[in-house]
């Protein structure tokens, strides 16, 4: 294994980690309990789950890797804040969607050559990049694995109900 | 830049970050607030101050790098829940704790060559580490920054108040 290879087993395994988790948190929750706010006044469970899986359908945009397959959900789940007049697709559909998003980023990632994981992501231009190689697509995994972190402690503030 | 200190240089990069925003997020907060939960029947804002100090004074010793300074500490902040009856040091005392505690790991970290982030460290044995080199000081950086993300998504569920 070279030194690439090794840093982009490092960057998916945090990843693979963190939405592991989120799956087992989310998929503890009843049908109702998706619609309990983490906390008074704060976002909905549903809210959330559609957040993260809007936010990586535009991770495959941002990493120059494939399209977003539903970026119409951006308006709700990203662009604004959860609020009584969101109109959200059903939770099954929502179901769907994340189980789909995370399919196909992992169908990418496991084929993306090392290589690949350190050139630049497409929210930079190639002078920045020049100037700081840090800042590339395996970066990118990195800060969104903090983001669904984020998250999960928030949703994990609720206590599943047995179904 | 070698492929060792690029890889330093991000696992470094996200690892500042997250306490960046700890500290903007813990300092808004007056300090009665400190003692508000972070939702009903949760952590209180200075337990998860405590617990995220107290756990990266460990790190020292998980990466082999140094002592801890306060591991009395551990008994309130990492082998206990919050509850009624946890004795905590003064919120004076604790900042206190907080800011020698991550200067000195950042004096660690900037002073320490690339190679040495990716030895195995304090918590897995050689033969481990032979078999999976992936599981290097810096994955556990990574790791930690996962979780300091974790609990300040949840601390930022309480709106600071103006001091």
């Amino acid at each position: 294994m070279d030194q690439q290879q090794l840093f982009a087993k490092m960057g998916l395994a945090g990843w693979n980690t963190q939405i592991a988790h989120a799956e087992k948190v989310f998929n503890a929750f009843t049908d109702e309990q998706f619609y309990t706010v983490v906390a008074p006044g704060k976002n909905r469970i549903i809210y959330l789950y559609g957040h993260l899986a809007a936010y990586h359908d535009a991770l495959k945009e941002t990493l120059g890797l494939g399209k977003a397959s539903q970026p119409e959900l951006y308006e709700v789940f990203l662009k604004n804040a959860d609020n009584d007049k969101a109109e959200f697709p059903s939770l099954a559909e929502l179901k769907n969607f994340w189980q789909s998003v995370h399919a196909e980023l992992n169908e990418l990632f496991v084929n993306l050559p090392a290589t690949e994981w350190f050139k630049r992501h497409n929210a930079m231009t190639d002078e920045d990049f020049e100037k700081d190689p840090s800042r590339n697509r395996l970066s990118v995994l990195l800060s969104r694995a903090n983001h669904v972190a984020y998250h999960i402690g928030q949703v994990n503030l609720v206590k599943p109900l047995v179904a």
